[in-house]
């Protein structure tokens, strides 16, 4: 087959030294993928008018597909997230982050087998925010039909693809009746075009009550940006962390975007102690969506396996090896 | 002592039954206070806009003190909720939430003892929305410095009060860098008055995960509306759901609402079925605030003892029996 390029983002950090380990992973599992690497550079890109060049974006928009490392956004006024930059500039409008257990990786929660789905493009991320009078502030949550209908789509087309039996919308309509109305309004309407796909809809404290103590009886949910950024989060709270978890951002016509979303963790830079896992399953993931699956199913299993196997882990896994020794095990697990 | 006069509000669901069994409690633990019973009616009150009428607030302003049932809100185009009518013509600025582990309830976590102070009346809460053009919704959420100073305040003093270590103040700043700027600017402002209790901030989607992963570094936490409404809900969960968890809604010159927050359970009214348990363990929020604080350890010691005990707990408790068995425990081991 025919390398694919796809575009690497190393990142800051940690950010280059996992992007190293997942590219030294993907060739020793002859992956014919041939990166085109992308430095997002320090000075302001005017006709991005953001770090993120012209050219970080349409080697993403060229390729079609990519990986990202964790960004650190430069400290100061009026600077735009880099991570979000991203999503919004290439139109990424869903954030998928599925959340297993890993077998051998113990936590209070056995068996955690969800996704979640969140609208990406807007909400409460509108950045429009002004100063009414000195002491009152008026931040504007943005909710479309067209970005709840295209999210909600994704979402059971998502459903329907991976066999998977539940979409659980979560809102806070009976507070938010207009926004959180028309967004769940919209999920409603696509859920009748999947009559084989069960749907719910849940509010959103109750949905985190539900979360700590009953995770099981959840599979796909789908809910607006903020709600999406702090459950996904407190989703992989429950497997273990963001350093285990992969994420991928996915626009218009297979446009898809993979990151790892934990921190750039400055303070162990260079020390070989960082985890690359988190990394390593959102190029999993991203191999899956190019169809690389014999691939995706062989590096993914080697991964949890070394980490079943818990004899090389790194430290934030308990362990006490370093990057490069989680790494040739992973590697000397391939293939089996 | 003489008695003092309390607003109790029974509700709606198994909201009279509960009330019933708390009325009953305080008596048998000679708890000198008489109540003020105000139902609320099913016509809108047209000095109020509401269902929650004009002698319904009065009697709450008169006594300075109450005790509230869930209640259900009418459905219908138009109707504010009755819960959050209260909290904001009452101006009931902070809403504090101690979470604690009860001992003979496992769940997951252990020894969990946090409290959380959610800012009452503005925010995401704000009722402020509309259609910008057809499938456009604007909701905007509003940050005060008044309201912002005056819960972080509320936060410190319980601190204080409480003897307890930390205050963590929850936002989104990196992204609703104004209004969440603002916020975490008064805790900030406020915290330099209070040097002997640590003060952090933290992101509200990684506050949740390590809720759920390392719950033990909290102690009290101070956030926005929204932010609020799903940490203590989720917090609930941690310890065992909304009907082991009392509420209180605090006001200017100690005026103050307590609460139970769980739902009005219409499928079981009548049935002897309802837990009491978050409606009397906020009577005993309610009967510290009065310093009663002798009834209120009595009173408390004897639902907490009883659930340890575990031979009278109700169904949602795991046991099999009915309310008024498990309220007779709970008489029956005041005194001890
Ligand atoms: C880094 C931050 C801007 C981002 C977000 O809020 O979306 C992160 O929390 C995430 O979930 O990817
Ligand atoms: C019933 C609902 C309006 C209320 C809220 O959102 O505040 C509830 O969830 C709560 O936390 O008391």
């Amino acid at each position: 087959r025919e390398p694919v390029t796809a575009t690497l983002f190393p990142g800051d950090g940690v950010g280059p030294e996992i992007s190293d380990r997942v590219v030294e992973i993907f060739e020793a599992a002859k992956v014919p993928i041939k990166w085109d690497v992308q430095i997002v550079g320090k000075e302001v890109d005017p006709r991005t008018n953001s770090f993120i060049s012209r050219e970080n974006l349409d080697s993403v928009l060229k390729n079609r597909i990519g990986l990202k490392a964790p960004m650190a956004t430069p400290i100061g006024k009026g600077f735009r997230s880099l991570n979000l930059t991203l999503r919004k500039e290439l139109q990424l409008y869903a954030n998928v982050r599925p959340c297993l257990s890993i077998p051998g990786y113990k936590t209070r929660y056995d068996n955690i087998d969800l996704v979640t789905i969140r609208e990406n493009t807007e909400g409460e991320y509108s950045g429009l925010e002004h100063e009414v009078v000195p002491g009152v502030v008026e931040s504007l949550k943005i909710i479309t039909r067209v970005a709840s209908t295209r999210v909600a789509e994704f979402a059971f087309e998502y459903a329907r693809k991976h066999n998977r039996r539940k979409v659980t919308a979560v809102h806070k309509a009976n507070i938010m009746k207009l926004a959180d109305g028309l967004f769940i309004k919209c999920c409603r309407e696509v859920s009748e075009r999947y009559p084989e796909i069960e749907y719910e809809e849940m509010i959103v404290d109750n949905t985190c009550m539900q979360l700590v103590s009953r995770p099981s009886q959840f599979d796909v949910m789908c809910m607006p940006n903020l709600y999406g950024d702090i459950i996904s989060d407190l989703c992989a709270g429950l497997i273990g962390g963001l350093g285990l978890t992969p994420s991928g951002n996915i626009g218009t016509n297979g446009l898809a975007l993979m990151e790892a979303v934990h921190g750039t963790a400055p303070d162990i830079v260079g020390q070989n102690k960082a985890n690359p896992t988190a990394m390593l399953l959102s190029g999993v993931m991203m191999l899956r969506h190019i169809n690389l699956s014999k691939e995706a199913d062989m590096i993914e299993k080697a991964c949890l396996d070394t980490i079943a196997e818990g004899k090389y882990l790194t430290r934030d896994l308990g362990g006490k090896s370093g990057t490069t020794d989680f790494t040739k095990a992973i590697i000397g697990a391939l293939d089996d």
